[in-house]
């Protein structure tokens, strides 16, 4: 059984900003979604987050987001497909010119916030996400969200000619169609520890979610989202890091 | 006899504002020195930019700049080596992405505005440039200014282990160091095309320049730089441009 | 008859990137509206506009938008409720500060671009800008479009105790209900000067506009909205203004 | 006798990232430099801490700086003249609309980082500072470092009209012309509260400091320079409050 990978967000510090605890959670994780100057990250925090995740070995992701500083790339935009395919590929090659001095590369494409919401909702945008991917480099695969049915973004993917990796959470709730419950209803995210790892273990073993209805939802996951971002969370990443090595050991 | 390649900025059109005659000039320079986003060239601007240049078959820099879009990245920053070094690989990352996505690659690097000057002003903000370069892809020429005495940067640039294109103003006067005359001396400007068609050719065929004291002035010349911003540079480069295929053929 | 005031988006330049005629238009307006920095208008840019309306008499209206410099204020952001407002407060702000450095004060607010359309599609929005307006100074009169039906918005500019200033517009065709005819229709956007002409007269007069499916349309016209960004807009804006000020004489 | 006044930077969130302890320092000051936006504070912040200094009854001031939020602020730029009068400007209207929305008044300026630091070294830009100043209200006082010889920044200010407010530091060792001994040097700031305590007090009482080659100095001393950013400077600022208060009771 292949573990599935742990992906976090990180490198969302900018200037004399710091947000994240970086250098707890990059040892724990596999894969490092690192901001790329347009919601988070200036070109010295990448540097600094791809040589940390170089140093522990991690995959390096960029983590593309619309333009918006001040709203940390949270809020859509209205932007064509053109512009989005434009905006992903100048993201992705930062990153990836910060790797090259680390002497590593960019390995896949998260979207940020609004951006990976929007795409996932909205097949124009997605193409212009992974066309964007697939002209920069078609090797590279692009995370998004497991949901019940994988097949449309499986397709278009096909048609692209691009590898999708798809995430679930531990975290989260879920509806029966694979979207996250609203963080506005209750129940809509796990703040128990045992239910985040008993959650993570499931879906690492594939085993069906139960979703907010009581309907069981299976998911395609290659990897699962964690959080870096306080203490809690980082502590939440070792115990689902800990659970899944001791179920592949 | 090697005629010298014609470099322009282009690509300084930003979002919903157009600046220089991109369409007109591109045909007629051999290296085109595209702005990156931190001065001027949003990506949609810069993915077009590039596109133009593959059809023209005209060399692709990355244009650099201090993170000054209101400045025009010609206000000098107090940045640090370090600050520099990174600011310049996200350029020529984010260009190169576009570049790329073009079937193409950056095939050198030159900085703008306050960012060169300052770069020829400080071997300390040299060098940051200089290893930004580097570390991002060694086979890159750095293009900077030809002067009475290049030493200093080529010992450097032996040091880092980069190859250097020196350029040359057509339509500047000098100092018999070397330096451009100040833009605020009468004279400083050469308003007159055959002027400065006289001056291109000179350098062209490795003649000596007459500096502003009379003195005469030796520079080494693999590139002049020309300016596409408005009907006269454009016809002034067209000028330069068929004075030099003369000059080979 | 009072003839209604001519408005004109202006200032819309940025740094070195120079965006419509403002010395041409401003001769012939009523009422500026000024880009406050969010979608264009640096703070030099600000101080010249508004010195040069103070210069010609005119009247200056704050013209606030998203934040999105890139897209020059067209792309709708998801932006809440209160960052509206304070997005717009801090605008408002900004350029009143250039005004009382050139002896002159704000004297009224249109919001630009998308967030203009918004506003107007979102009594949320509405509110939001209303507040801003109010709280900034209660005496500022908010610039808006005119539709068939103007009662929602005066009925929320009574509550939250504002005036409403109405626009409409000589070259644009018009919906049944007084939205204006998508530009993607045919026959949107009048290019015969003498039907923008005939139609700001029209307007002026309170004469009944023909909608694009033909039946009559009646608006409540305070001002109209001209343009300036090239020759031919502003020859028009200057066909509009004899025609307009013979009506009155 | 008059208590010196304790002014503080705050305000210096920016979206999704927060700094300093600004709830915590708020009740313990007179003065609030608040950022206004070019290197932290967006508008929401800007509005919730004119608030909060409205709820505590503290004085506030604009605190402009370069436009620099990748930096800081604390980058000089070489800014004109004139430059730097249209952005302070520009940031004083943008804080002071939040007041008015929050029942206030900007109550003086006091320049941030770099900018204070090039105004504190050069006249031209001392004087572009007290153009804006004035230009925008000359009722507003200026804060700027007390020195041992004020006699240059006085007279600029009376040839202005505007009125002047010196600050000094009760954690910073001085040179002898009342110059910040540079933070690169041993010495330069008090780690120990005891130290910062005498030294607010002796300033408080008009006592001459005792500066790094032993000499001593005389400094005119409106307002103190307290810090928000850590729990320790809290503290300090706290033990600073209760000497002084003990001192005028």
């Amino acid at each position: 059984m292949k573990r599935p990978l742990l992906n976090c967000d990180i490198g969302e510090s900018f200037g004399a900003w710091t947000l994240g605890l970086d250098d707890e959670v990059m040892p724990l994780i596999d894969c490092a979604n690192i901001a790329c100057g347009f919601h988070a990250g200036d070109p010295g925090t990448m540097r600094r987050t791809v040589a940390l995740a170089v140093r522990h070995q991690v995959r390096i992701g960029a983590h593309p987001a619309y333009p918006d500083l001040m709203g940390f790339g949270r809020r859509s935009m209205a932007c064509s497909a053109q512009e989005i395919e434009d905006l992903v590929l100048y993201q992705v090659g930062a990153l990836d010119a910060m790797c090259r001095a680390e002497g590593s590369r960019v390995q896949y494409v998260k979207p940020h916030g609004a951006l990976y919401n929007d795409m996932m909702a909205d097949p124009v945008r997605l193409r212009a996400v992974m066309n964007a991917v697939r002209a920069y480099d078609p090797q590279l695969p692009l995370m998004l969200m497991a949901t019940a049915d994988n097949r449309a973004s499986q397709a278009l993917a096909d048609e692209v000619g691009l590898a999708l990796w798809f995430e679930a959470f531990a975290d989260r709730a879920y509806e029966p169609d694979g979207q996250l419950v609203s963080r506005r209803l209750p129940g809509a995210v796990h703040h128990d520890p045992q239910a985040v790892v008993a959650q993570a273990l499931g879906l690492a073993r594939g085993e069906p979610l139960v979703a907010r209805d009581g309907s069981t939802l299976r998911l395609q996951v290659d990897t699962l989202c964690v959080h870096g971002d306080n203490p809690g969370s980082v502590a939440a990443v070792k115990q689902i890091r800990e659970a899944l090595d001791g179920l592949v050991a």
